[in-house]
């Protein structure tokens, strides 16, 4: 494990250049077999969820009508921006399929890692990411389940303990290098946040995706062989916990809109979701494209979209018909189209869907409201 | 810090020999002005119980009528013997000051560290600590609480994780030496342990004296090191957790009947209190004494009841009255009294003490497990 270190930092930059080499170098397969099946997902269809581990499992279970479901976590700092929406399409999308969805609010790590308050930590998780959730088209009423780390239950907890034996500090260090005993307790946490929707309370062993961008495999890497140790018969003939290691869908990510990561903590770099739209079409105007110096050499030579934060825009959230995002792609490179009226285009379209958006936010904040009221 | 580990180790031997340097290097204060106070208690009075920290304000909640508890531990691994008899009397003594009584049933622990199942540490708990406890005096329906770690309530938890982020690794190494995470798992467990009886829950911070032996200082002087930084006013106004500092009693130990450590998982060491009474009184006859080679040569010199672990169990146990301890002693160091003399009086002590306590059993079992069921 020592060699993940250095390749991929769950805790650091977002952005990973080479997503072809984690196929080799860890394991994840390509997600392309299942990709005519599920053309209908925008991020499928374009090859931004790229990759997957035990994803057959998933279409398994979905095939054949058993339980399976999709777990994933939100860490409550910041808010809700268009790097986030694609995780909160990704959940709609499986809960549509079928899938029992569990989403953990990480408010222990965020008071552990980033000194977020308990109350401020609530106040995030509702406001800004299951109103979100909600108004982009999740149903809370249908076998949604939504937790806080701090509020959660004894056999939840215990798991948590019991995962600590079977892992040991070399694992830990190799992944998150320096540890500390709150970063012990935060990995620990997640590994049974990940493993939490297969308690004997929540129905017992299941499929269970976890949709992260590649960046996060250390993560899944590190809860898959934790799950088998715990699911292994031991001598006495007993298992610590059944389970099956979880299932993972990894995906690409968006660049922020300065060409730097996508931070909720940098306004610069992120539209978040409830900004006002003026205001998000001014970032998107002052954002990085992949143009030329002059509007004469664009003209001549075309422009790079594999560069442009506006391009990714319309690639991830705003366009959905292939053609006609295959046409921007070839009036970019062919030279028809200039920065200025691409990023006028772009700007319009985010003002128009944050306007849509927002529309359903009211209804959505009520709805996210009565969660946190029925969560344990 | 450091100095600790290579002076005291809280999970190796139980012995220490040298108690009164604990005085000065680690600020342990003499139990001696409380002495004639609690002169009725006979560890107090013999000086068993030698140190303490803050123990000053349990007597002045004592005096001023105001709430306090004693919390303790119990390892669930094997059999409840004369070293355990002495916490239980502790327990019982703090129950009839009028302490709330707090006692933790550390099965988590025994399975991280021990491979004790959770099933196997509820029948020790119940059939051998409990059930003695309650046989040896202790109330059960007056102000007892009792919990097992496995089965915390969720504040509990959320105060080991608080816990995490206020202690560094270098503290915890420098006292456990090497760690794995299951061990920082049983640390931050027991942390939370003894600053459970100032949960809002338990009515909130009071003090609290947690009765032990001098090995395990270093768990009182993290816990009371992190209970200060968990009480600290923070920047933003709050604190993590209002608490005060534990207290401490410090006792000494009795030695194992070989002479070597006394152990739960070697019964040649120590006598169980639900043992045979015949058979502990043929361990009497075996234990090792004070004594000369030749029965001449102890006529001539005398024995040495410092080395001696029958006159231990005199000591600890067996000889309430001063006076008749001192003629023993006396008995002894003069050469009148020999070994074999001297065995045959402890083994019908033992025998007779055993006996006795054994007529309880029943009935304090019944309600030891009536507290199982109680438990959360």
């Amino acid at each position: 494990m020592i060699a993940v270190a250095a390749d991929i930092d769950p805790w650091g930059a977002a952005s990973i250049d080479d997503y072809e080499h984690l196929f080799s170098a860890f394991g994840i397969k390509p997600f392309t077999p299942f990709r005519d099946r599920f053309a209908g997902n925008r991020y499928v269809r374009r090859g931004l969820i790229f990759g997957h581990r035990d994803f057959d499992k998933i279409v398994d279970a979905i095939d054949e009508n058993t339980p399976w479901a999709m777990m994933t976590g939100l860490m409550p700092s910041g808010r809700f921006h268009f790097g986030h929406k694609m995780v909160a399409d990704e959940i709609i999308w499986f809960q549509r399929l079928g899938g029992e969805i569990f989403v953990c609010a990480a408010d222990m790590e965020s008071w552990l890692m980033r000194d977020i308050s308990f109350a401020e930590g609530r106040r995030i998780a509702v406001e800004e990411y299951l109103t979100n959730y909600i108004a982009l088209g999740l149903e809370p009423d249908k076998k949604f389940h939504f937790w806080f780390q701090s509020d959660y239950m004894t056999p939840y907890y215990r798991l948590r303990d019991m995962a600590s034996k079977r892992v040991t500090f070399n694992e830990m260090q190799a992944i998150y290098g320096e540890l500390s005993p709150g970063k012990i307790t935060s990995v620990l946490t997640q590994v049974a946040d990940i493993l939490h929707p297969q308690l004997p309370e929540k129905g017992g062993p299941k499929p269970v995706v976890v949709p992260v961008g590649a960046d996060q495999d250390p993560h899944i890497r590190l809860t898959r062989d934790i799950a088998s140790r715990l699911a292994a018969t031991r001598e006495d003939g007993n298992q610590d916990f059944p389970c099956l290691p979880p299932a993972g869908t990894y995906h690409k990510f968006m660049r922020g809109l300065t060409g730097d990561k996508m931070s909720s903590s940098d306004p610069a770099t992120h539209i978040a979701l409830l900004e006002d739209p003026d205001e998000a079409a001014k970032k998107v105007m002052r954002a990085k494209t992949g143009g030329r110096d002059t509007v004469e050499e664009q003209r001549e030579k075309g422009g790079t979209p594999e560069d442009c934060v506006v391009y990714d825009l319309y690639v991830y959230h705003l366009i959905d018909d292939d053609k006609e995002l295959t046409g921007v792609y070839r009036e970019c490179t062919g030279g028809e189209r200039v920065c200025g009226d691409c990023k006028r285009q772009c700007a319009d379209l985010v003002k128009a869907f944050l306007a849509d958006h927002q529309k359903n936010i009211p209804a959505a904040r009520k709805k996210a409201e009565k969660i946190l009221k029925d969560a344990l």
